[in-house]
């Protein structure tokens, strides 16, 4: 096995060849190299590289395929962000703002067939598996795009549903990167199957870390501001949660909070919706689903066929991303 | 060979399977069954199952990738609709106009990814060839609609600019679904090409009987309205040619007219207009640029390894497409 940074430097090299294929091409390719400049730490990709590894795979062979999954994900990117009317991302203009609603469109379109291009790069004997465990996820990004916007409008999402959102929106990704390189190495399907769900619950534990952070973490050290969730009136697994278990007053307290959008009490809400949540233990609630999660994720890698050191290599690098720094 | 009917048919059972599947889904799918029934002759997947009988393939294995030809034609309508923030499409509300700009992108999306579901659940062998046309086509027509939006805010467009813009944007496309058709019933590589060259000459050359039909055709037969693309400025063969060719006193009147949007003299327009491209020929020189392409898409079809009967068969499709009705 690799290190993390050396899957990321497969992965930027291929990126750099991939942005490089575009220039002095159509101005329709220009938002797809701004977009794909932003950034990121490419940990789809680079999942999609440990799983090849992992099965003793050509790992070189997996990079294109890997680098698709990058593209799909920052086409979803541009999409979501005029849908979100998003101004900035990563401290830059969102593409919509930097060109136009129109251009963001048909960059994302045509980025969207780039995926497809760069994933099905692959072997053609993996084609098929390649293909159907891809439609199926990004039909359900779509769907988890949907019930995001659909919940904004909505007041009685239930966490189940909330669940369910975060699954289709973020976390069957992270289960198809996992899956693919798994296939590209010619893993047994039972094998590639459990490295998904393993992916996909630990997207699920990570996306709760999310909510957690926006909450309980370190502004210094994310470089967010702390509460943007609760300014946003964002449904999150605390606030649902908190909206569940809350006794009348504390719910009515809730809503008066939900409805203040001052600005010059801004500090206020962020400190009386912790204290609400802090009343009803939402942080250790949180946790413990958020440990559920990662205990299926660990799960379904014990049922892998891989060896202990492959195993310990995976579930190392599952605690590094689920380490407590809140 | 079957009738263009019997293929239609094919077409239309296959589309109902699939609006079935959608139907009690998230409201994601709910523009994805709205513009599927706005109807069309569905020409593009009839020719991938003409293609598939004109190479005694299984039709009936063709018909779920055809119908992704026509998936994806409606997605490219959907977000199109957008972009040119057009109110009706068939006589109905577009999407974006029926929900929202967001449902129509996102829509959109979906069922872009459907259209790669359905052209990609062909037989494994046949997989690769058929991702590498589909892709290619897919990106050039979101190339050739990047090139319609520029034109729309530049003067200096040339002949071949247009051209080359129409090919991207529609002619690709039908070569792609001859092409696919072909492929599916395992023609030779030389065969399926020449086929596509056959398909896309033909796009071309129906594309500019459509600039024609515009200005010449006659209005109770198409049920369009006489001088729809001079009132909207559009930059078609016609007027660039009429551009191209005119004296400076033509072409000091023709801009003068370009510029005159007031209702009022509509009708003046257009007869004024088309007064101009009377003097210029311009309707014999689209006629004969009309027909090179139609000549060059018959020398495609006879290098095509087909019995003569077929070859007269896909002739005298090509010749109902093209009959002169103006």
């Amino acid at each position: 096995m690799r290190s993390i940074e050396e899957y990321q430097q497969l992965v930027l090299e291929e990126l750099n060849t991939f942005q490089e294929s575009m220039t002095g091409k159509l101005s329709l390719y220009d938002p797809v190299q701004y977009i794909l400049e932003l950034g990121g730490k490419r940990m789809r990709p680079v999942l999609t590289l440990m799983a090849t590894d992992l099965f003793d795979g050509i790992v070189q062979d997996s990079v294109k395929s890997a680098l698709g999954i990058e593209v799909f994900h920052n086409f979803t990117l541009l999409h979501d962000d005029i849908m979100d009317n998003a101004p900035l991302r990563r401290g830059k203009a969102t593409v919509h703002e930097k060109w136009n609603v129109n251009a963001a469109i048909l960059s994302g379109d045509v980025m969207f067939v780039q995926a497809f291009t760069l994933v099905t790069s692959c072997k053609t004997e993996y084609l098929r598996a390649v293909i159907d465990i891809f439609n199926v996820t990004a039909i359900e990004v779509c769907e988890g795009q949907q019930l995001d916007m659909d919940f904004e409008t909505r007041d009685d999402v239930s966490i189940d549903e909330y669940l369910e959102m975060i699954r289709l929106k973020t976390s069957v990704l992270v289960g198809c990167s996992l899956e693919l390189g798994a296939v590209l190495a010619n893993a047994s399907k039972e094998d590639s199957r459990n490295l998904y769900d393993f992916g996909m619950n630990l997207g699920m534990a990570f996306q709760i870390k999310d909510d957690l952070l926006d909450v309980y973490g370190d502004a210094a050290l994310f470089g967010k501001q702390v509460g943007g969730d609760i300014l946003a009136n964002k449904k999150t697994y605390l606030l649902l949660k908190a909206l569940e278990d809350s006794s009348e007053q504390q719910n009515k307290n809730l809503k008066v909070w939900l409805s203040n959008n001052d600005e010059e009490s801004a500090a206020l809400k962020v400190e009386k919706v912790t204290e609400i949540f802090n009343e009803l233990n939402i942080k250790e609630k949180a946790d413990k689903l958020m440990d559920d999660y990662y205990n299926k994720a660990i799960q379904s890698l014990e049922k892998i066929n891989l060896d202990t050191l492959k195993k310990e290599y995976l579930q190392g690098f599952a605690d590094s991303l689920m380490a407590r720094t809140y």
